[in-house]
């Protein structure tokens, strides 16, 4: 049996091409002991690894040019010789961008088919819906009443922390790239108000959205669209830097308007986290989130791309905005 | 008996001027039950004013054209009909820049000159002591071992941030705008490293002075001083958001590199905080804050001008950074 993976092929300068990967054959690998075979259903391509082709420090790592890329994966086990799994049972994890990865036992959880869809541990009710989770709830503490504004809610950490933020009760505007993004916002999630940014009028509308000011902004972009932001925001606001996706493939320093003033004079909050840091908190997220899915108050879309060798182009396609929600591969 | 009154007469476009400004004659007011007629001893200008002679919103309401001016100011109750101050007592509040002032008793509070010069009320032992106390350990939160960087480092908040990190054993940095300044701070505060902003040499001079990055940033001073620190934060490090004296005389938009990428690779936060939002601990400060004055563990400096009529002009120095410590005006 052949086995194929994606390698990182050279760092890209800017925006990552297909030139920034190749995929090469190999063999299925052979087990050891606790090892596990894992046959790829889906890829997960997130935002956050364009940080890691970068060399130096971001929040993970970067990747050696040769490596093989690593990324959320969902799967079914084919051979197992780790007690804990059997074949034919679906798993996540962290694995390499391969048709089989033999996998270390600790290194997997099992996903449950019958309580969602088995992509929903990549989006909703894995790291981007716990993201959304602790991201929104730890930092952004939003209060029912507020008024919290969320960049890049289109995608799958976005609409997550739209819809969370709606469930405690806040008035909620998301930031998206398109009129049919945000027409989903507002028609299907229930969001109170969605601003194009590529429109022109992007601030005059986003401060017609707020009209009693900002108290929580959930940030995925930076960039000028936080430019708009941050003249808004109340005393007291807290603002969770969770991305900042305009930049990852900027190839020079982002300059624009310092914000240190509006948190100082509005005694306001700014943090960056990374979910990592909340894994012993997971449990806790993973339920909350699956309650609100079960009961119906928590949706969730997805852009799938089929073909394992499409890989590349939907991880590149994220930095124009072509998905809608949790971007997928779908493998076999 | 005459009184005196400097009353603002035109908002500044930049730098504040001594027209700006303008000085009256007045009539000595009358009491009325319940109130303190207090003659000036001490003036404090501070920084934060400028905002209030801004239009628009700034973390106090602005000062109206025609207004006196008020600022800390130490005083001797030169008569009472208020049970609670009796003549020849020395006490503090915010008052206008006026000789004399009538006040109300409960805006008021009595300094005790045995317990440190009366001036300390307007410095280490008021607001700007105050405000590097609870914005160091309640924001900064700086532990043993740990590097705090200080800008604004020679004024009466930074000089007190530099020592209360030095007392929670910490490695400490401060940068200043002068070679003398940084030799006060170095030789007299034993601040670990001292660092002068207007060096072309001053972002290789921090790195050199934090071999292990910079876990605290205690912010007076914002723009380009700020642009040295960030790229040197570690993980968890925070960002404690005073002042930033170098914006407020800026007529135009603050630009540089937006900081947020720095808050996100590192987990890092940042926060801006006005001290008033303190004062339910007011007591716990200043009962530390004492301590460690009369301990001989904090010091502090002052930089004194003599003459009610010259207040405008030493509030205007704070902006070109002529004081040492607290800047006074000895008014009798």
């Amino acid at each position: 049996m052949l086995n194929k993976e994606i390698r990182f092929a050279r760092r890209p300068a800017g925006m990552p091409t297909v030139d920034s990967f190749n995929i090469a054959d190999t063999e299925v690998p052979q087990l050891n002991d606790g090892e596990v075979l894992v046959r790829t259903l889906y890829i997960s391509v997130d935002p956050y690894l364009r940080g890691r082709m970068r060399e130096g420090r971001s929040y993970v790592p970067p990747f050696e040019v040769g490596e093989v890329i690593v990324s959320g994966v969902v799967g079914e086990v084919v051979e197992s010789r780790a007690p804990e799994f059997a074949p034919g049972e679906i798993v996540t994890g962290m694995l390499g961008w391969r048709l089989c990865n033999a996998a270390r036992a600790p290194e997997l959880r099992k996903v449950d088919p019958r309580v969602a869809p088995v992509t929903t541990a990549l989006g909703v009710l894995g790291m981007p819906g716990l993201t959304a989770y602790f991201g929104l709830l730890d930092i952004g503490n939003p209060k029912e009443g507020e008024t919290v504004v969320v960049s890049g809610a289109a995608g799958a950490v976005g609409m997550t922390v739209c819809q969370i933020a709606k469930i405690k009760g806040c008035r909620v505007v998301g930031i998206a790239g398109s009129d049919e993004k945000n027409q989903y916002l507002t028609a299907e999630l229930g969001v109170d108000a969605a601003i194009n940014y590529k429109s022109p009028e992007m601030s005059r509308a986003l401060r017609e959205a707020c009209p009693k000011g900002i108290d929580v902004y959930f940030d995925n972009v930076g960039g000028e669209v936080s430019d708009a932001v941050f003249p808004l925001l109340k005393h007291g606001a807290r603002v969770v830097i969770c991305g900042q996706i305009s930049l990852y493939c900027l190839d020079k320093p982002d300059i624009g308007p310092r914000p240190q003033t509006y948190l100082l004079i509005n005694s306001a909050l700014m943090k960056g986290f990374i979910i990592t840091e909340y894994a012993a908190r997971f449990a806790e997220g993973v339920v909350n989130l699956t309650q609100w899915l079960v009961a119906g108050k928590l949706k969730y879309a997805e852009t799938v791309v089929e073909g394992f060798e499409n890989t590349p182009q939907a991880f590149i396609g994220l930095f124009s905005g072509d998905n809608l929600g949790k971007q997928l591969v779908k493998v076999a």
